[in-house]
């Protein structure tokens, strides 16, 4: 894909959210996708398995000239290794399921990434692919999950039209002020790289203990822990303290001297 | 288009704006707005001289079961026409160009159409040809304008993306309070219809007068006539004062006795 022009100029890019398209299955719509970021102003594209491989010259053509976004984007075989270098992220889930996790409308979405944006964090959404969304394994990599208010009898919309509402209300939120002070830490909210190294741990110190021995309910138990740490914004210097506490654990019982 | 099933249900109808779209070219694109539509909880869809003639299997291939929409569609052969039931009509106007006409946003239209609906209003939305979008002559029968929020840098909608954000806009617009006070008048806003009608009487005697005399300016001059009648909510009882008014002006001179 080198010697493009690169297309239609996009305007500043500044901090704004990665769009994580999960598994997607059309060229087509990975085209469309990018030519509804433009609109609104999103610029950072990354597909986990696309189906049908990448690059595909069907992207470019239904781009509509959105094409640095598609020249830029960046390919990756999990959505774990795609979101690690990011602080917080959000997923699209269309259907209710019953994961304990944050759940915001679109445009509460867009407002809170506003913010998240403004303190310099690192983010991105997750949209599932065509047709089947998101899985529970997906979900539980968000900090929070996103439900557009749409029309409860007839809830289809396609991945284009998804990242549509969202590159919208992300637009539209720019133009509202922002309510709340920005916090300054001393520390820094972990990437997700860093909270994976921490699961980790804690997966390998559970495995130890005999905790995770019932194969069956061993995925389901690793997953609901997931979520738990998921759920707040963790901070770097707590996942220091999580390792610790872990490690500590973990320790065969010190003998009294 | 009969022996179909009619596709998934989508919900209860009610007084929601009818969809026009003007010109549209690819049957794709109309499917693909029947779906955007019923997802926002539009239903009623009326298409002007669509480019490549009606039905096109196509379009359902592309609505993802909502069918019923395409299915009740209905077909005109001009703007007028379409609209000339309802009483009040916004122009979709990705450009902004000087028109003397109010100009909402997307949210704003919105919220603006879910109180004239809930007066029992007769309400449509016009969106104009892929690329070229609305002409002058189609926002002259528009009573306002909307323009979307979006990236100025890069704003390049495809027609049922550009349904969606405002099908979106309609369905979230439902969940806020309504803070307008109901109007309940005597009279009742005019039909386009009605004001066609008066248009064309006006016209007729700006004709005879030799007002409109100038055939280069003939065609500019009437549009900023109708730009001037569409602006505000004229209502049948003003019409009909209106057009006794022209037909006094248009009288030759009476003889005093």
């Amino acid at each position: 894909m080198t010697g493009r022009d690169g297309g239609a100029p996009i305007g500043p890019i500044g901090n704004t959210p990665v769009v994580i398209l999960v598994r997607p299955q059309l060229a087509d719509n990975i085209g469309a996708v990018a030519r509804a970021m433009a609109n609104g102003g999103l610029f950072h594209l990354r597909l986990v398995a696309p189906r049908d491989g990448w690059p595909q010259e069907r992207a470019w053509r239904n781009a509509s000239g959105a094409d640095r976004i598609l020249d830029a984007l960046t390919l990756h075989a999990s959505v774990a290794e795609a979101v690690a270098d990011l602080q917080h992220v959000f997923a699209t889930c269309p259907r209710p399921r019953h994961i304990i996790k944050p759940l915001l409308s679109a445009r509460g979405a867009a407002a809170e990434l506003r913010l998240l944006a403004a303190r310099g964090l690192r983010l991105g959404i997750l949209f599932g692919p065509e047709r089947a969304g998101l899985d529970n394994d997906d979900m539980a990599e968000a900090d929070a999950l996103i439900r557009y208010p749409l029309n409860p009898a007839f809830m289809s919309l396609n991945l284009a039209q998804a990242v549509m509402v969202f590159a919208y209300e992300w637009w539209t939120a720019a133009e509202q002020p922002v309510a709340r002070v920005l916090m300054t830490n001393e520390t820094r909210i972990a990437t997700k790289a860093e909270l994976e190294n921490f699961l980790g741990h804690l997966t390998r110190a559970l495995d130890d203990s005999g905790f995770l021995a019932n194969a069956q309910k061993r995925p389901g138990m690793l997953r609901n822990i997931r979520h738990f740490f998921q759920r707040g914004e963790v901070t770097e210097q707590e996942l220091r303290t999580l390792h610790g506490v872990i490690s500590e654990l973990g320790r065969p019982p010190r003998l009294l001297d």
